[in-house]
């Protein structure tokens, strides 16, 4: 495997060590910077201690060739990044006018006063590069030391983001020769276990050409398979990974979704998209997370009408017309109930395919027949509907996570099996 | 400020620092540690290398007393925890019959069939404390070293919890004398910008004792004011937090909202259950988000019927009986149209309180009066309903997380105005 210039990337913090806020920002940065063939070896989180974040910056710049720094550069007293930076590199603030300019316009365009410690945000190191932050007032710096870079970035997701994809790659880009190339290829599978799929794949595995690695990747009901190629050439790279593909499908025919990189909620809509069709939901246990889950998605009204969250009995008989005699029978966690919201929402919400679903997401109400954890989901399309039941965990977002991804597994399913 | 015993989290996986996989672990056990008084410096992510897993363990072993780390104890050859931790304490691995056993009874209770990989599952370091894990096949590991702990746990987010919070802890608290209190105090604030709020508090923040920090977590609309006491007594930190909420609450009066330690959506659920009041949503360009946000905590249909998402014009006005006339004349992001749907779901769903949502999340689909981000929220309630229009970013999923803060917000605030 060749080795080629590395990336650590630091967020700074105390929200993220006392666990108030889940970093996500690194993950976005890593999948970025390898999609651009930066390989991303170390990630640190530290807190807000100015002795701290020195000698994170330090101990990062012995790993690796990039350092990207988050964080710390609000305008409030406990935002020290710069403060670090300057002890680490030997560099004094100075005011930049140019920087205050900026900060003038985005505050006169928000209709917000400035004060003095917006004001503040204009000071920059007097040894770094200052790169404009069009999205935001805190700027960016670039400083180098012994061939290594170090740039320091706002923790505002908008703002990083912004930077990222229009400053510090394009500049990475410029800045380092580039002879690696990194390509993913990931895929879904689903009815194996992860050990009993790592014996089914287990020569396919050893065969594997040193640049290439295969992991493991269980989530909520679903295994993601993924091969990485590390090699000189895009070429190598993928050739491999698609011949390395064409036998994975042969092997895990029937199992396996070779579109895995994409979220399922994504690959729903490109699918319905290209057919012209429309889905529509009608969710109990999910509480409206199927929904969300579609229509996190841009452009997602060209397919989703809409959907009922019929979380309580009542509304299941009057938004959805399940039968109250069978809502009495078999409970609202059975066949007949699942399969008639599923029916009642084609009806209603005027869509191609229905997904319903009724279930125990916990950790309350469980009982010796239906425990916690017992969910139906329900798919219609026309005058069918398939439904199956399913046996998840007694931990409550897990069991909605599980059941968002069974239903929308299940609608692919019924899609592929019905070709318009 | 008192220095205690301190711990270092180390989580383990290629797929965090490719960005495939978002580190939700270290945040929850970064806010348990704190609950129990253990504060966290450091968090470090590497990859599936075992030379990498081992210098990451070695580091940390030189900064905290307590060096907790997740991932890598999968059947599957990517996973190398337990060889690099065998490398860095000189042990090797043994075949633990108990572990076996526990393995054996965990599959036959799920009705698989073990293999040869699974029983690698028993393989454990001979140098280790051994503790059992009940939610899953791979065991927990404990070694000392110059009086420093360090734990190995499984990365599968409920193993790692039922671990964390059965055995880890309670084992923690034995081991280390406890001399530190932490204790953390959160409100919300509403209405200001990160750097007025600063100003407006800044001889507040002058006059704060030695142990406690201030600090400011700008999030969705919302500022999170944190207050953390860091002490030798438990009397001493809460006392000094009370006195200091307190002086908050009187200087930032009809702005602040004290139970800020609390996610806004349980927040709602309380005050309904305490009325003994219930809500449903009505719900177009937040697409199923709120009413999954109130349904993701446990007990929500205490107090949640249910609700809309009328994501096409054609269901606003068949499930909400919004005026066809308005949806043509103002559009529908507009006053009229938030307001029917409000109406509306008041009367389809049978709630004490209806919140609804119309807006644009873009990115596609803004004009020069209605820009992206435009977003009009109502809540409805008995004949009365109010309306605020927002303008937001013109980034997808953060237009939608404001619309669901602020429609919660609006309602909280139609709570309070209204006593029951």
């Amino acid at each position: 495997m060749y080795k080629e210039m590395t990336v650590e990337i630091i967020t700074i913090g105390d929200e993220l060590l006392i666990g108030q806020v889940v970093d996500t920002n690194s993950a976005w940065m890593g999948s970025l910077l390898n999609d651009n063939g930066f390989e991303v070896v170390h990630k640190t989180v530290t807190g807000d201690k100015a002795e701290n974040i020195v000698s994170a910056v330090n101990a990062a710049g012995c790993r690796a060739d990039v350092i990207l720094i988050t964080g710390g550069l609000g305008p409030t007293s406990d935002d020290l990044t710069l403060h670090a930076l300057c002890d680490c590199f030997g560099a004094s603030l100075r005011f930049s006018e140019e920087v205050y300019v900026h900060i003038e316009k985005i505050f006169s365009r928000r209709n917000l006063t400035m004060n003095e410690l917006t004001r503040n945000q204009a000071l920059v190191p007097d040894k770094a590069t200052v790169i404009r932050n069009e999205a935001g007032t805190a700027p960016c710096t670039w400083f180098e030391r012994d061939g290594k870079v170090f740039v320091s970035m706002p923790g505002v997701p908008a703002e990083m983001k912004w930077l990222m994809t229009h400053e510090v790659i394009p500049r990475l880009k410029k800045r380092f020769r580039q002879d690696l190339y990194i390509k993913h290829d990931t895929c879904w599978v689903t009815g194996y276990t992860e050990s009993a799929l790592a014996i089914e794949l287990a020569d396919f595995e050893k065969r594997l050409p040193s640049f290439v690695k295969l992991a493991y990747l269980p989530q909520a009901g679903i295994i993601r398979l993924r091969l990485s190629a590390y090699s000189r050439t895009s070429e190598e790279a993928e050739t491999t990974l698609a011949a390395l593909r064409k036998e994975l499908e042969q092997r895990l025919h029937g199992q396996i979704n070779p579109e895995g990189d994409k979220d399922i909620e994504v690959l729903v809509g490109e699918r319905l998209r290209a057919r012209g069709q429309t889905v529509g939901t009608a969710e109990s246990c999910t509480g409206g997370a199927i929904a969300a889950a579609l229509t996190s998605v841009a452009g997602s009204s060209d397919y989703y009408v809409g959907g009922v969250v019929s979380y309580s009995n009542a509304l299941k008989h009057k938004l959805l017309n399940v039968s109250e005699t069978d809502l009495e029978r078999y409970g609202a966690v059975s066949r007949p109930v699942v399969e008639q919201m599923a029916r009642g929402a084609l009806r209603v919400l005027g869509c191609d395919y229905a997904v319903a679903t009724s279930g125990l997401a916990g950790p309350g109400g469980g009982t010796a027949e239906k425990p916690v954890g017992t969910v139906w989901i329900a798919v219609a399309h026309g005058d069918d509907v398939v439904s199956n039941e399913f046996r998840f965990s007694n931990v409550r977002d897990q069991n909605i996570r599980r059941t968002v991804n069974m239903s929308l597994l299940m609608l692919l399913n019924e899609m592929r099996d019905r070709q318009p």
